[in-house]
Formats: C-alpha cells, sequence, structure tokens
C-alpha cells in the first residue's frame, strides 16, 4: 500500500515568516525516519499505512503547539493506493517518461 | 480546544458520480456522534482535539476501502486554535455580523 | 456547466485573527452577484464558466492588496462537470436523500 | 512579486490512473516558459503576477476539456509575497539551511 501525504502546516500567529517554525516540523519529520520529500509548498510524505501517515500529522502539531502556537493552519491532500508501492520517485519519472522529459 | 476540518474524500477509480460512496462516509460522520455540516464540497467537523478529527479520517478511509475502492484522493483543511470553542456555527456568525448579513 | 469553488483566502501576516480582512473578501463576492455560500472554512461560489471564477479569486486578492497585506494564503478547490448547473443546493440535497437525512 | 501555485488537476470520469491526462497538462506548463518544477503530488508554479497564474490554471482546464473530460477536479494552494522573487528554489533551501541538510 502507498499513501502518499502532501502538506502544510504553519502557525497564522506569527507574522510573515513562519520558516523556523516550519523548520522544527521538518526536523521532526526527518527524524522519524519516513521517505519524505521537501518542496517549496509543503512536504511530501510516503508511507505503507494512514495510521504513519496520521501520526505524523499528529506529531508536527505537538512541535507547534510546544512553540506556543495559538493558531495553526494546515492544509493537506492525501492519494492512497492499496495495490502499489514507491511512488515518491515513480509517480515524477512516469509524467517525465510520458513527456519525453528526463531533466526537470 | 476547537479543531475544524473541512475534507472531502472519494474514490477516483468509480467514475464521473462517487455520491453513493460518499453517502456512506457521510453516514459514519453522523453516527459517530460529532458535531458536522455538509456543503457542496466536502464536510466540515469540529472537534476537541486533533486525535478525534485524525480518527475520524481514518474511519472515513476504512469506509472507502470496504467498498473495495482502489484509488482514494482526499483533501484536507485544519484550523486549530487551542484556546477557543464552539466555532462550527461561530465563524460563520462573526463573518455576517461584519459584513451586515442576516440571512446568508 | 457548473464550476464550483470552494475557497478560503487570508493574510497571514496579520497575526491570529483575521476575521476584519476576510469580511472585505466576502463583501466582495456578495457584491459580485455570484452564488455563493460562507462556511466555517471558506466560501463557496457557483459559477457558469471558470473564467468567472478564477475572475472572482484575482479580485478577492486585490481586495487583500489594497489592505497592504505582505503575504497572502490561499487554498482552492474546483470541480467542474461541463454538464451540470445549480449544484450549490443540489450536492447536499443529493447526499441527505441518500442517507436518509432531511435536517442536518 | 512572487507567486507560488501548488496544484493538481486531473478527471474523475477515467478511472484508476490518469496519468495520460495528467501528462498533456504538464507539457503545456513547459511550454508555457513558466517556471515549474513537478512533485509527486502536483506541479508548482512560480510567476510574477497572479493573472498569470490564473491564465495557467484556465489552460490546464482547456487541456482537460480537449480530452472530453466530463468531471474534473482540481486542489490548489497560493502563496503570494508582493516583495519577494525567486522563491521556487529560494524556500527549500532556506529550510535545508536551517535544519542542516544539504542532501535532501
Amino acid at each position: 500500500m502507498s499513501v502518499l501525504l502532501e502538506f502544510a502546516m504553519f502557525p497564522t500567529d506569527r507574522g510573515e515568516s513562519v520558516s523556523q517554525e516550519v523548520s522544527k516540523v521538518i526536523e521532526m519529520i526527518r527524524e522519524s525516519g519516513a521517505s519524505y520529500q521537501l518542496t517549496p509548498m509543503g512536504t511530501i510524505i510516503e508511507t505503507d499505512t494512514l495510521e504513519q501517515t496520521l501520526a505524523l500529522v499528529q506529531q508536527a502539531y505537538q512541535v507547534l503547539e510546544k512553540e506556543g502556537c495559538q493558531r495553526v493552519y494546515s492544509s493537506l491532500k492525501l492519494d492512497i493506493r492499496p495495490g502499489k508501492d514507491n511512488r515518491l520517485a515513480g509517480k515524477v519519472a512516469s509524467i517525465q517518461d510520458k513527456i519525453g522529459d528526463v531533466n526537470s
């Protein structure tokens, strides 16, 4: 089973720049050992079960709660396919193959 | 604490109409006893903890898994405020009050 | 054609409460004459073409730009069906009918 | 001005795999000359104005309309900062710098 999560989670009570708070969330994800990829708009994580994915979302909030954030916003997308795995690299490669692009 | 979740979750392997599968997810939410509101683009749920919210997301997927769905997509938004409650009705009322609208 | 848009757009440089800025966006939508519905997590708009929808998104940003916002975040969902119309009321009624619920 | 858009747009009337339709959307984006990055969950585009961004969203739908898609779903996120530019590379580098990561 492949569960892909794309998510951004950030405080909205901290002003224009939130990279310090976001960095602590990313550190937690890195330390969790999950497969992940940073993007300019969020973090993409692949796990084998939805339980694992949702546990990381919970831990991400706990990081921000510990920072004292009084309002937290998060936007998330899930793409779940029971019969697949290793899509973190595979999905982009499949599109690049179709459009004849080896570099982007 | 008030955790607002807006989410849509649906199979993408079932063709143009998915209202049958979506109805089963809504029934599960209704039976859970959580405060919720149906909208034309998803369901909004308010709970007191993020754990409760994420447990409902897990159960929503289990409903679709039981239906045999081979690909499930979900888009979710969270708005979490530790020091608030009862925002399911309150947020819209606050905006309507500001724009002088009692009916929309 | 029915284009449903669910969207939230708000400044992230204004602190915990943004209901004042959001109210001005809602006022603009109300004055546009488009069919819309406020929810605790955003606004749902139905138009006949995607052009109309995207023009409203552009105008929503202009409202916040005029307020001097230095960082604006928006999360949007589109559900587009060429052969349908009047889904702002119809989608919820269809689900309620399936789950035997006339009041929620 | 930097407008970052993260978006996924896909037909829901075509069954489990939609990589053929999605590839045509990506080809259009590549040919537009906009700065973009493919991810396993969507495409991230950076433009100098919101008008340019929304024009690409419109064109993406036109690609799927031409393919005869009868239902199209899209999820989008915008991060708009008037006083910034070149964030497609910069945002990830800033986070990696903070967490002491040069490779991920």
